[in-house]
């Protein structure tokens, strides 16, 4: 993995040995982004194979049970996380995996694969994604969603990335994204690569932009899409929602059939997890504090924005629109489980 | 004045002696909250005065003019600050000050008594607000409004240590304001002083806290409020409005009438000004980056409020609700000029 806690300032590869160093590498943002952490849980499982004693099928099956709740404790708003730990599991069961070598082998193949369909699934979004955009325009873009909240490629920055590639020339307002600037640091640094034109604001600034008619479409990602289209995601997105709606600018959802959870009826039910808050009273890898000594704060890491306010929500089999209730499912339904 | 750039880490008073040195604390927000830049306002045109060479009134009246267009030109939307010059400069004229020291002498009497009626006014919005509070309420303040803001007391912040001092034990949290963050750094800072219970929250994070149903009431200031009641305030309000309309939640500005200018009819005619994109691109005081080098970015410091989303607006003269563009008028109309 990419150490995305150093970025924009080092650019350091690490990697990990066992299950629980990987679920400490999600819990700690070493990997974010709700697809990438879907694969690092994935290699997470298939390292809990490799590293397990087990000298039979049913014990391996016990370690990755264990592994499994290991895992999906390390961030409870994303679902791509519970869906390839799910995916993980239910490979190892069935008759037809009595061989624990065959079974650790299948699990290594399955997280690769996972791996591998992120960037297909991704490339696919990407591409309906921009079929909606015009040349020249301006996007308002959150937190990071690009290759690096993604085994590649990205899923709203993925979009904004093929309209540049297709030569549609979009730039990009980067909200910075508070707490942990995932915008400043990792968007505006992907943005570098790619050559694509943008200018970084203060998540405040969103609504002076948008309320000047400067900004001609939104574009985010999601950690957890409830069945009904309300959207899990990062910190800032609903009131970001509430500002493309209130000046008649469409928002857009880019996330992958992986990140709806259909057991979850509607946004209010996804849990949100709330992180130290340590990250609003100081500077990201920085240490320095911005409040009073002994301040405290309330850092909730994602918000829920109700699909009344999404225009549509952009999956890798093409683009659903409301009634979300239906449509997403018939989305979710044509993609091979 | 106290050095706000500095808190809260170091408490150090500076002072100037030229109107000049005086634009320029203004320009770099040295001191800032529009009150507190109108007071500083009228000091820098006494100071202008005391300085002067002038043997005549009528060569002391032509540098004040200069003075008031170098003060003018610190800090765009603010109205305070043109109205506490304007102010002066009223003084300057007229018949009655033919001596050039008494006229020196009547200009500081002026800016003295501009900086003790502040302090009186904040406590009579101080007043009226409370009255709106309950015992127990949690409220989102956004940017910096205390005694910090003003000559003393403050406005929004003034409000809520008004509620405190009655005994109604309010709860803040604390929008932390980016870029400058004058909430982390400064509300904070002053909460600690007043022993009033408080938890800073990333501006994202608004939204989340209004969502769930925890927050009573959202108290802010103004720079410039339109004849029609559009609040030009700082960066992030319009978006904090929109989430608690979006939630019933009652939303206050808290604007002496000498923010207040009726000879602007809309927030659209306000200025904003844009500042240096540094403050975006590197953390305040601290002057790490958090962006990649060469970054761009925009940095709009304040932005329009429509009336549409405003409860109403706490004046030293008692609460205006709609119609604005009567109910302000006569607001104002009250108080003497």
């Amino acid at each position: 993995m990419i150490d995305q806690r150093l970025l924009p300032g080092e650019y350091r590869e690490v990697s990990f040995e066992s299950c629980t160093q990987v679920a400490e590498a999600i819990q700690r943002m070493v990997v974010r982004g709700a697809p990438a952490i879907g694969a690092a849980a994935a290699f997470g499982m298939a390292l809990a194979a490799q590293t397990s004693p087990a000298g039979n099928s049913d014990e391996l099956r016990a370690d990755l049970v264990a592994a499994a709740g290991i895992l999906q404790a390390a961030r409870p708003t994303a679902f791509n996380l519970s869906w390839a730990v799910q995916r993980m599991l239910l490979e190892s069961e069935g008759p037809a995996r009595e061989d624990v070598n065959q079974l650790r082998a299948s699990l290594l193949d399955l997280a690769q694969r996972i791996a591998d369909d992120d960037v297909q699934i991704n490339r696919q979004m990407a591409t309906h994604g921009a079929g909606l955009m015009n040349a020249g325009e301006t996007v308002i873009h959150h937190c990071n969603t690009g290759a690096l909240a993604t085994v590649d490629w990205g899923t709203a920055l993925g979009v904004i990335r093929m309209a540049h590639e297709q030569g549609k020339r979009p730039h990009v307002l980067v909200d910075e994204t508070r707490p942990r600037l995932q915008g400043s640091r990792l968007t505006a640094w992907e943005l570098d690569q790619y050559g694509i034109s943008y200018e970084i604001i203060t998540d405040n600034a969103a609504g002076f932009f948008l309320s000047r008619g400067e900004v001609d479409r939104v574009f985010v990602g999601a950690d957890r899409v409830a069945a009904n289209g309300d959207v899990a995601n990062k910190i800032g997105t609903y009131m970001l929602a509430l500002a493309a709606r209130d000046n008649q600018v469409p928002f857009f959802a880019v996330v992958p059939t992986s990140t709806v959870d259909l057991s979850v009826a509607e946004g209010a039910q996804i849990p949100i997890e709330e992180r130290d808050p340590s990250e609003v009273l100081q500077i990201e890898a920085q240490g320095a504090p911005i409040a009073p000594a002994g301040a405290a704060a309330r850092n909730p890491a994602f918000d829920i924005t109700p699909h009344r306010l999404i225009t549509g929500i952009v999956t890798e089999n093409g683009v659903v629109y409301p009634p979300f209730e239906l449509n997403l499912r018939q989305a979710v339904m044509e993609s091979p489980s």
